[in-house]
């Protein structure tokens, strides 16, 4: 077994062998810049992970790992266009760089890669490999437009209900599908399979909350964003949800008054209401409670622990 | 052996029996509207028509066609963004009467649905046929990136073997893609499939340059758009960078003042001075003479004549 990192490494060393051609140059030059962008590669990783617990990691796994980031990659292009962000990871998301033209068609074209690759998996395995990844795409889809739908609703509308569903379907999915994936590949039966996926599923959820509970109560240093930016934007975040749900009629008046202040006064005015109706405490909780789900969903799984061991090291 | 209309027809019912989801509904309503636009569907008749021509019609090949169509749908969709269009078929693009979140995640829900529908054909020939339709779909992308490119380009710097290469990829090869997935389907030899292929490929580009002939030179009521459209926009059409590589310096100049006049003077002018330059002569002869080398592919093909009937039909 490998761990994350080693895993991490392999990958890395197999999707450099990917080579794009030189021309259209701004298609492809666009293509090469976003790929060359800092990245985790959780997804791959959690993929090539999920099939090596049950056998040595195959090579079209690989090919689906791949498939997974560069499906990834389409969707951070496209989403950065929706939602006019000029930054990705501190440098200009490729829209900024080039042109909405350019990033339309370059988030399209990386889509075909996706196909072309999952096209050498193996016929054995490639329906339900095509299928599972398809499905998951078109929940990707309808979970960043339910975002966009959300963004538009009034503050205290927005059920938590509804914003669960939308970041199970847009974030939390693809790690379902990255590590049914693996599964499919190492050989695993059906159950095996879903408790991958419901493991993935759940511990992209945890990531989810986790991402905006930092983005207002973490340290700039370990999120590499400046704290607060969601409650600048009038994000609609798990916190903000979640309070307007907890929120009494008083409280539901303090915190859209919160959200009119400036700057760092809002920043400050929001938190504090955040605090007053413990919806940090709340976040911190539910985090606690899908990875702990996650780690159920690994349980099952009837292969040895010291197996699991590196899926669960990554999280910890 | 059916008529284009009859195999029209006969596509519009299987096409009806895919039915999209209900909710999100911004999503799934904006599929819905542009699916509904009035359209020839010429690129799945043509799939239908080509497997025809050597045996009954398979039910691969309806679903070939349409992903085929769906995928046209979406690189229309991603287009009308890119060219900040307001209106498709006298109706409003996409965008225009949604929002450009929505229209691009529209277009990529429909790609998916294309891979969805290709994943279900029949495994002996599925290979061949992902990877002819995503090896096409990455040229549409490239020619569209190329469009981009050309129209940023200053007017007598586009030479007109870039502007035909760009026409090429951007929409003949899909009519190529088309033609050959249908012969595939219906057994026919390599020989054969490239013929269509070839067959498809040069059609297209007769197609292509008679769209902008007919936009300075048709009637209105042909067209169903405003005769010179192309013109006021200063659009890189084939007659335009025609007539500036045939032009002299004097007649450089004289095209380019043309230009810079507004509303139908402008209008006016440009048409003298490309009458002047002969280009509305080269363009009818260029349609001729793609139109002859489309048939002179379909004549290499060692089926009876009448078979061949109804494709040469459609043309004339």
């Amino acid at each position: 077994m490998h761990s994350f990192s080693a895993i991490s490494d392999l990958y890395q060393q197999k999707r450099d062998s990917l080579v794009f051609p030189l021309t259209p140059s701004n298609l492809y030059g666009s293509i090469n810049y976003f790929l060359d962008l800092p990245g985790k590669r959780i997804r791959p990783a959690l993929c090539l992970m999920a099939n090596e617990l049950f056998t040595p990691i195959r090579s079209d796994s690989y090919r689906i790992a791949h498939a997974i980031d560069l499906f990834h990659n389409f969707t951070l292009i496209h989403d950065d266009i929706m939602d006019r962000s000029p930054l990705r990871r501190g440098r200009p998301t490729l829209h900024t760089k080039y042109d909405e033209g350019t990033a339309i068609l370059a988030g399209d074209t990386l889509f075909i890669y996706c196909y072309l690759l999952l096209n050498k998996v193996d016929l054995i395995h490639r329906t339900h490999i095509v299928e599972l990844f398809s499905e998951t795409a078109k929940q990707v889809c309808e979970g960043q437009q339910m975002d966009i739908d959300l963004e538009k609703m009034e503050m205290d509308a927005v059920h938590y209900a509804d914003y669960l569903e939308m970041i199970t379907r847009k974030t939390s999915v693809l790690l379902g599908c990255a590590a049914q994936c693996g599964a499919i590949m190492g050989g695993a039966n059906e159950q095996q399979q879903i408790s991958l996926y419901e493991f993935g599923k759940n511990i992209g959820i945890a990531f989810q909350i986790q991402d905006d509970y930092l983005d207002t109560f973490g340290l700039t240093a370990r999120t590499g964003k400046q704290v607060g930016g969601d409650i600048l934007e009038n994000k609609k975040t798990v916190l903000l949800v979640k309070a307007f749900e907890v929120a009494d009629f008083k409280q539901k008046i303090m915190l859209k008054e919160a959200f009119l202040q400036t700057g760092q006064d809002k920043v400050q005015a929001v938190i504090n209401s955040y605090k007053a109706l413990e919806v940090d405490q709340w976040a911190t909780k539910a985090i606690e409670s899908y990875t702990a789900i996650a780690f159920g969903n690994l349980e099952e799984i009837d292969v040895p622990v010291f197996k699991k061991e590196k899926l669960i090291k990554r999280k910890s």
